[in-house]
């Protein structure tokens, strides 16, 4: 794998003067053409050993391509900050919007490449962050964003020559790094590292590409033809990603609508000091010290006027208004638009201690948009798996997703929808398009009944709950908050 | 000014549920009116005598509004993160949308307060902070965010009886912070506080409500009226601010533009030599101990064609592309449409040890926007003490600011043009909108020569240069940039 680049290949520079020219004018004008189509963002993942010259060529990048659209990130080891959300959240903040190309250093990567550096490999810690890395690529390259990888690689005595080099010299002095010089000695590991990380994260939608790199033209003149690749040629078909572990049993699970008991009711009575108690049951939960190193993220799905604002209010009663934000989920902006469709709920991922609430949620995507056909079947299908590796990423680090789907019947629906046209206090609450919506109430619950059956997991499980009465759902939902909260492990 | 709410009056429950549901239907009517009108924000300040019941009266208002619309803040003391900031930047940054509600606790009163509850207070730095506050809310309040400020107060006796009730009930006790118990002895300081504070920063345009907080019905009837007075009333005008300490001396200044020596060229001997000697000097003090503690933003302003890309290459050219980054200013998008214009580069303002480019800039307001129309003659007029407030707050924390205008003779530019007509290579630079922004080339002269005389300040000056020959304006841009840095105190 590493053959060529360790004989330490070299390109004279008369040769390389006779094409430098037209490779920049060609890079420019694909990244133009890039920026005008705006059919998607380009990511170029930076890695190598260390000291082959990895930030050289990425400043060539940033003078040879027109910089205002070029986004160079180093992610440096989390803050403390950055550790009270998952770990993923900033490498998505990263992302570049389409059009533009970001080129970032380390990123999701850093924690593979130390798993496989080391001496004794653990490898289950391996196949876990191996799965991390190639699910996320796929993710981004399925959604608009193109990935393109690259290996800088030179020999053991090319390295140690350069490092050498860039040393005696005052101007490069201090472009040396402490793990440049460290290089000679883990250049075994290092070498391993890489090994192990392009063969098992190589693939055709995000393909890893070596540049042998001792020598500054012929490194230059490589890196240039990989990015040119990937502009000029958009990715093909991405295999889908299903990670069991991720995913709802499979199971021929029963449609949770058609089970439900919308009779359910709770008298004034009870609902009062029901309410009451759970409400301070979620006040103090929220207030613990356990809470301070988890956060809370609550989903709220279900038809137009099934009383989605009213039980988030309950809920909120319970929490310190400074603890709390509500994202309230509508057609999304220009911007979010030109990132993948999971980028605005990551911005939106609460920190440790805090609470988001969503009223509707990155499910739309399952649902508006399948029943709208705002997205092609492969889209909606493809989102189950991203939806899943999204939760899951959430939960694994301490935000505890509770998700609700409040169910009215049709008749309620109706109701709701004639005294919301006859108050004046809550004509506001009621438009053409909620009328229009009823009418496909099919294709919404069939669009229901299949996001139930596949992504009701066991990390983020579906509370599917009757709001023909509104006392009952409230007292539900706060119920499943509490509980969730209270048995989450500290 | 506290009499009435020392005198810790009271509303019976009787009179309070008399009115209740009214208050609550009109408060929540006049969110939705605001919401969808989107004419501008509101800003709602919090803040009184510890233990008065602030948390509360937000969190009631939370449960009367619809939360999803409001967003509710507080300010702890500044991170190590936010230190690497001007002190404004996460009060900006927290500004609600147009249409929407920020209810904020402390944001940048928190050091007027300090330093008015001192014993012995420093009349200077008083002075400074007021200064300060009735900037940043005159520059809000002209610029589409109503602001009400709320001080909740109440007698110390009525104080220590709130706080005692509260703590013997357990479902109420974790409310009490240590604050609120430091409040009794601290009295007398916090009430000064308040009163230097309310009477030096009150304004119709961003007035004070002092709410008697002892009872609960009263407290909460006096704020929500309060709130909907500020929703109900938009605000009328805003008397401008001006600050001779941040503008311009008040000389006759001569125009830039025509003292200017547009023959000046460098040769490309001279220029070889001289941009390579300020590079390395930029790439040596951008890496020194010093830049750690301070940060740069270069803007580039000047006509079509005037070489401001190929300036910003050469400067970026020299710096570790992880270390800038470029901001191209085109039409704002509709989220940075509903905040205050200056907030968008607020966003982008660069933290200490990093280097922001502006390709165009704030001074769009009094340049694009003055001339094209697209905003009344009081707005731009009032921008340019906005514009010499916001660099003073950059400047004055470590932010070195260099504002370039690149200048080019109308005969350069159309050779320019056509140039670019004819290339290939450089057609994409070239649109209908330059040839039409070249016809109104008086009126952005005009709009230049004012600029110049308002916003050349001795802590952010303009740098005008001939552009006609771009070996000359290069080795200029960067030669000013080292020697703004290096004589920068450290």
């Amino acid at each position: 794998m590493f053959k060529e680049a360790e004989s330490d290949p070299t390109l004279s520079q008369a040769d390389f003067k006779a094409i430098e020219a037209d490779l920049r004018v060609h890079l420019l004008n694909e990244q133009y053409r890039h920026l005008n189509t705006k059919d998607r963002s380009l990511l170029i993942l930076v890695a190598g050993i260390d000291g082959a010259g990895k930030g050289d060529t990425v400043n060539l990048l940033n003078e040879w391509m027109d910089p205002r659209y070029v986004h160079t990130i180093a992610f440096p080891p989390p803050t403390k900050e950055d550790l009270a959300y998952p770990a993923a959240r900033r490498f998505w903040l990263g992302l570049p919007p389409k059009g533009e190309t970001g080129i970032v250093f380390g990123s999701g990567y850093t924690p593979l490449f130390a798993q496989a550096a080391k001496k004794k490999i653990d490898a289950d810690v391996l196949e876990k962050q191996i799965l991390f890395v190639r699910r996320y690529e796929a993710n981004l390259v399925a959604n608009g964003v193109q990935v393109i990888k690259l290996w800088f690689h030179l020999s053991r005595e090319a390295q140690f020559k350069r490092t050498q080099e860039q040393l005696a010299n005052p101007s490069t002095a201090w472009k040396v790094t402490k793990m440049d010089l460290q290089a000679q000695k883990k250049f075994a590991a290092i070498r391993q590292a890489g090994k192990i990380v392009i063969e098992s994260t190589d693939a055709s939608h995000a393909p890893w590409v070596i540049i042998p790199s001792a020598d500054t033209a012929l490194r230059t003149v490589r890196s240039v033809q990989a990015i040119l690749q990937a502009l000029m040629h958009p990715v093909g078909k991405v295999p889908p990603f299903h990670d069991p572990a991720a995913a709802p049993a499979l199971k021929k699970q029963a449609n949770p609508l058609e089970k439900l008991d919308y009779k359910a009711v709770l008298n004034k009575a009870e609902y009062d000091t029901q309410i009451l108690q759970w409400q301070n049951r979620l006040a103090e939960v929220v207030r613990s010290k356990k809470f301070k190193k988890m956060s809370l993220a609550v989903v709220f799905e279900g038809a137009d006027a099934a009383g989605k604002g009213g039980a988030i209010r309950r809920v909120t009663h319970a929490i310190d208004a400074r603890q709390f934000n509500i994202m309230p989920v509508a057609a999304p902006s220009t911007t979010e638009l030109s990132h993948p469709y999971l980028w605005r709920f990551w911005r939106n991922v609460p920190r440790h201690g805090r609470i988001a609430i969503f009223d509707r949620s990155w499910y739309g995507r399952v649902l508006v948009e399948r029943v709208e056909k705002l997205i092609p079947r492969a889209t909606w299908s493809r989102a189950y798996d991203e939806i899943n590796d999204f939760e899951q990423q959430l939960t694994a680090q301490g935000v505890i997703v509770v998700k609700f789907w409040l169910a009215i019947t049709p008749d309620e629906q109706l109701r709701r929808f004639r005294e919301r046209e006859h108050s004046p206090f809550k004509q506001f609450k009621i438009t053409a398009e909620d009328w229009r919506n009823r009418k496909k109430s099919k294709a919404y619950a069939e669009a229901a009944k299949e996001m139930f059956a596949h992504t009701d997991t066991p990390h983020a499980p579906w509370n599917v709950l009757s709001a023909n009465d509104k006392k009952h759902a409230r007292v539900e939902v706060l119920k499943r908050i509490v509980l969730a909260l209270e048995h989450a492990p500290g």
